[in-house]
């Protein structure tokens, strides 16, 4: 049987201001570290402990990520930083307010955007400085691979599933105990590939942040169960925050 | 013509203890934390850029590497931790007061241990927790090599210089552009291989903590020239003040 951690980032900046951020680099907040620093705290109380840790580009995760590691007193183990596991990208919308976007496209556009599994958000126009080919961190990236302008959720699922399958999957199959830190929309990707869930069902799950979420995984990669750890009443009531969130704010 | 920046790590806690450090895994002061940063600015500000960053499985190295990136925007670049670019090991005497250890052997002998480029402290007693072999960061390392129980400051170089050789130099030819934050005694070997040094000189030679070093290196990787960036006199001041802390503590 293998586990496997999984661990959405704390609070960032911009979920206060009610903007979508995508693949923005928006960094945590305070409670964003705390509450981090706090999962990694249980994690290691439980008994907990990693050889290797994925994170996306973003510095919402990679900072969730060293706060979990160096509560576990894990800082040396090797900490992998892929755009794979980013946060759906979220086109022209990111850096923009909800409210501001629900004026103009309507609410009911906006909506569809952000709770369909394959309608994208319209893409950043040419020459935006927030398209991936503008920015640093992508221009090694961008020599062999094309970024997307734009994402549905389905797209962030071809992009999570075979990131998984090849790299993440075959280290766990080597008995590495593994944690990921990602973003709500690749978290949930992650869930759909593997437990093979439907279309329907994922669109309608929430992920609490900061809260590690525990696979237990048979030796053929299927799931035994799948649980959050720490106190499950402030659990459900944290899923019910991000659920109502999302019902007046983009919350990724 | 290649550009090389090193970086010793702030502050540590036992520097204010009087304490052998060595490997014994002690994190950073609030300076420490706040004088890389302020660091990671500099740089920054100056113009400077990394692809890939490179330091030791300790965590005031590795605290040093993440707080300058952080300061950079550099988050998203590799962090490559090695134990290859580790602190000098103490041996016996790590975790140790200088003083008590000077009233124990005499203060000639812990001079030469500390002062001497080839005579080694007392090497960790079998069954000692602080030996490589009972920390979970070594285990993995320990199945393929033979960790130290003890280094003189030749061990030191013995076990850098080819790192440097094999892995971090390939990267800086790719055209790679690399930090390394690392340590006293790691950046003296460093040093001392990277510019064919003699013994006599490099136990000489003092870093200042959280200081970026830059090298520029020919095509042939000889030296053109090494200089601290900053504010040259708090420099100078910074190196006396390492030095003479030498003369009444480990500093290491």
């Amino acid at each position: 049987m293998y586990t496997l951690v999984i661990i959405r980032h704390g609070q960032s900046q911009w979920n206060k201001k009610n903007l979508f951020c995508g693949w923005t680099d928006v960094d945590l907040t305070e409670k964003g570290f705390e509450d981090a620093r706090a999962a990694g705290r249980l994690l290691k109380k439980e008994g907990y402990t990693f050889d290797i840790c994925y994170t996306s580009v973003l510095k919402r995760a990679i900072h969730t990520a060293y706060a979990v590691l160096d509560e576990m007193d894990l800082n040396w183990i090797p900490v992998i930083k892929d755009y794979h596991l980013n946060e759906r990208h979220y086109g022209a919308l990111q850096g923009k307010n909800k409210t501001e976007m629900a004026d103009k496209y309507g609410e009911e556009q906006v909506l569809q955007w952000r709770r369909s599994y394959d309608v994208r958000p319209p893409v950043l126009p040419d020459g935006d400085e927030r398209l991936p080919e503008n920015q640093p961190v992508y221009k090694e990236i961008m020599k062999t691979v094309k970024l997307p302008h734009t994402e549905c959720l389905k797209d962030t699922v071809a992009r999570v599933a075979p990131y998984f399958e090849q790299v993440i999957k075959p280290e766990i199959q080597k008995g590495k105990k593994v944690l990921i830190a990602a973003h709500g929309n690749s978290i949930r990707a992650l869930m759909k590939y593997i437990e093979d869930m439907p279309e329907e069902e994922i669109v309608g799950i929430n992920i609490p942040t900061a809260t590690p979420m525990i696979y237990h995984l048979s030796d053929d990669f299927r799931v035994i169960d799948r649980s959050f750890l720490g106190d499950q009443e402030a659990i459900k009531a944290a899923i019910e925050a991000v659920k109502n969130q999302s019902a007046k704010s983009s919350g990724k």
